[in-house]
């Protein structure tokens, strides 16, 4: 086995990518209190909202309020999904310090999503990639698709890296690639790695993965043994499909952090004010989130 | 990456280690149907239930009748729990085909589990090994707790070896290695790989994980890349604690199949006949059970 990195950084996308699809409302108070819990973890970088038209994501249509009352702590990039100009003004305002811009590698899941092809979402993104870098925030570019389309099938890994080199010459810091619909398995991991690797430093990549089939803490490892050593992940496994009982969502910070800790690697992260920031939500919500660790932490109280 | 197996044989556990510590009855009839179900998936070993002494298990006091009434499918090696001459006795009325005796590598955990220390326990099994392969029976020995135990903590693999040794020399066919409370991460299982392959061929050793963290797909990954092509598991991810909400069991039969088809490694085995096995046993326990990838079919139909 190759060696595995020895410091891992995650960022928690919980707050946007978590409850972006949600139905139960999450007061304001409630997401303030809870992503100063998760600031006082040690966690490096938090999403903590998305600028995204408030009437495609009512979830998060407090956007700007959380922004403004949640107390910074030194040290933690705060970050949101900005959608275009006018979303990256209210995230101005709100005080991020680095917009997640995103488009589809599938050209079918881009349209549908985005509602423009690939060729006609580079400008616009172009555009608030420059006007947030002028403004000195650091930006995130996030391809999501990047294994399999729920159109399309799988994604060819040429595919990907022309999205990839069309965002860095727009002058994103760095990639977040996401296995959206959860299906990957760690030999399609290896396929992408292997292309986007001879192009690129292991620092620009970070890997997004959705537990839908059980398959992300492997796909972890499997990124892990290519030297990658950046990862997004929510609280508890958030972002599951509200009406799917059972349903995963993203991988569970909660999962991810048993396995770096146990595996020797530092994340700088305290496991138990996870926990508890995961037993805080999951109360909100009212309902047994998906991730192991978190059920087994909440049993074992 | 070291090269994948081509074949992986899966023993589903199921109707034994999933259904052991449900306080919901499930119906002599619901069983035996249930089973002809695994049967007619493709899977080649089934462990159809435990004759431990129903006092202590009485969701399997029915162990007899089920293994008299099921339906036997040319091909499948039915096997069942034995702790016991007295077990072995009517195990071998119930048409066994093969013996599972069993262990712990932790002295701790072994006084508690069979209220015996380990040198107390090899006569005991020996002797049910000697007469179960006197009748013609294959014997597989399970080692529980080869990583962690509740009690002692770490195991050393050196421990781990002792007891596969004594079990050798009495004759079992082959060793289940069970990460019993399921806390391994993939470093644990190559330490205790890098021991016992150097001393048995990787036919002879079977992994057993719990997803109790959510780490048994990746333990599978890691096992495999070090050649082992043979792993216990349960429909749906049956198994967990029964009052603990959210709490996951053995690695899902589902998952694993996802997995391992996904990579391209044959198992022989229809994955939407598993998938039908789950939604049956789900819907006879009136619960969600732990596995992903029947949560997302449950949700597609």
């Amino acid at each position: 086995m190759k060696r595995l990195p020895n410091f891992v950084q995650l960022k928690e996308v919980g707050p946007r990518d978590g409850l972006q699809n949600e139905k139960k409302w999450i007061s304001t108070a409630d997401k303030i209190a809870w992503i100063n819990m998760l600031s006082e973890s040690g966690v490096k970088e938090i999403e903590f909202t998305s600028f995204v038209n408030p009437k495609m994501i009512p979830a998060l249509s407090d956007a700007r309020e959380v922004g403004k009352q949640i107390k910074r702590e030194p040290g933690v990039l705060y970050s949101a999904l900005v959608p275009n100009m006018k979303g990256l003004e209210f995230a101005l305002d709100a005080g991020i310090d680095a917009a997640s811009v995103f488009m589809s590698a599938s050209e079918t899941h881009n349209q549908k999503n985005i509602n423009k092809t690939i060729d006609a979402t580079y400008p616009v993104l172009d555009k608030v990639i420059r006007e947030a870098k002028q403004a000195g925030k650091l930006v995130t570019g996030y391809v999501s698709t990047v294994f399999d389309c729920p159109y399309e099938g799988k994604i060819n890994p040429d595919q990907v890296l022309r999205v990839c080199e069309n965002l860095f010459a727009s002058g994103v810091d760095d990639l977040s690639l996401g296995d959206t619909i959860g299906t990957a398995v760690p030999t399609q991991v290896e396929q992408l790695l292997e292309v986007l690797m001879k192009h690129y430093p292991k620092e620009k990549l970070i890997l997004h993965f959705h537990d839908t089939r059980g398959m992300a803490i492997a796909n972890i490892m499997t990124a892990m043994h290519y030297g990658i050593n950046r990862f997004d992940s929510t609280v508890g496994g958030l972002g599951g499909c509200p009406y799917a009982p059972g349903a995963a969502g993203n991988v569970a910070t909660n999962d991810v952090l048993y396995l770096l800790h146990g595996l020797g690697i530092e994340t700088g992260i305290e496991e138990k004010k996870i926990q508890d920031a995961g037993l805080f939500i999951q109360s909100k919500l009212g309902k047994i989130l998906p991730s192991r660790s978190l059920a087994y932490f909440a049993n074992a109280q």
